[in-house]
């Protein structure tokens, strides 16, 4: 009898989509694309930024090479055509979770132009919010938190960005942030004024 | 003077954990991963425990071929080799959703036992969710929504599940459900129930 009944019933699956997400989440979704050299600050003002959205109760991801590297592009090595498919993936999940209504943060070099307008272009237009932690290569080199510059001029890492390995600047970056000399409370300033003026959250 | 003292001050960076996200949503994340044949009415389920999710604010994502298979995994095709990779792909953005504070539905075929398994190890204990979509070739084929069987009969599709590609059946899935004979509202049942049971939402 209700098998019956279900055939001549159309379900209506209605799909929740990204405004249905966007509206429970009280907050639209973006990419912000954190850019820069190795130590320029990418993943540490990426995770204050996140800090401040989640005092706001905004639905929230960090993409790093922490979670990425060894799952997603653990079959992925540090060839420029691996670092390419690398960045390709990353954007494609990051579309993924705008869709899911999330705001998604990635911390990643991607050291080149091409690469960052691949994952510019397959995203709506304004979800894309290119930020780019201008840090010169002396003061990352001074850091070098992971030690990586030191073996990198050691010559144990054979193609190191800003060493033997290009860097390109962004051209049109939604935002600049001097991470190389301001406090990260500066630049988290600027990136939440930014989130607001492009009313992804409200302003408080 | 502020760069001066920020070059004194730690930054707390405390990372937004899972369990932090989790606490926002009011609802654990999870992978609940539906397998069965093409026709069988995965996605149709899927969406729907979707719509219910969201009557209650929780945070969900169905990943599926419409969505995966043109952006992330567009890269790959049909061999067996490819559908292992596809499948292995979509289990680590699952996982990455998880972390996140995302249930996640998936809607795949995924016809092979050891492709699902891989899945469910790389995920913390407890949070992959076999579900079983139950339905006959010959339900599913007299169905063909899509016209895919006829094509596979007519030899226009080489490997098509259950024409002339196995389709292995989960051994100890968390659920089965008969999307091949019950109405959609029983099938959904079963899916709530369970999410209620192991406490990935509260019982209402």
């Amino acid at each position: 009898m209700s098998q019956q009944k279900s055939t001549n019933v159309v379900w209506h699956s209605a799909t929740i989509t990204r405004e249905k997400r966007q509206e429970l989440n009280d907050h639209r979704s973006a990419v912000l694309w954190f850019t820069g050299l190795s130590g320029s600050g990418k993943s540490t003002l990426a995770h204050a930024v996140e800090d401040e959205l989640y005092k706001r109760q905004g639905r929230t991801f960090v993409l790093d090479g922490d979670n990425v590297r060894h799952g997603l592009c653990g079959d992925l090595g540090f060839s420029l055509e691996d670092r390419k498919e690398n960045i390709r993936r990353v954007g494609e999940v990051a579309k993924l979770f705008t869709e899911a209504g999330v705001i998604v943060l990635t911390a990643f070099i991607s050291p080149l132009r091409e690469d960052r307008e691949r994952v510019r272009n397959i995203l709506p237009h304004g979800d894309f919010i290119e930020i780019y932690c201008a840090a010169s290569l002396e003061v990352c080199e001074g850091r070098d938190v992971k030690g990586l510059y030191k073996k990198a001029r050691a010559g144990q890492i054979p193609e190191f960005t800003g060493i033997t390995s290009p860097y390109e600047e962004p051209v049109n970056p939604e935002l600049v942030v001097n991470t190389g000399g301001d406090p990260l409370e500066v630049s988290l300033a600027h990136v939440m004024r930014l989130l607001e003026e492009r009313e992804i959250i409200k302003a408080v």
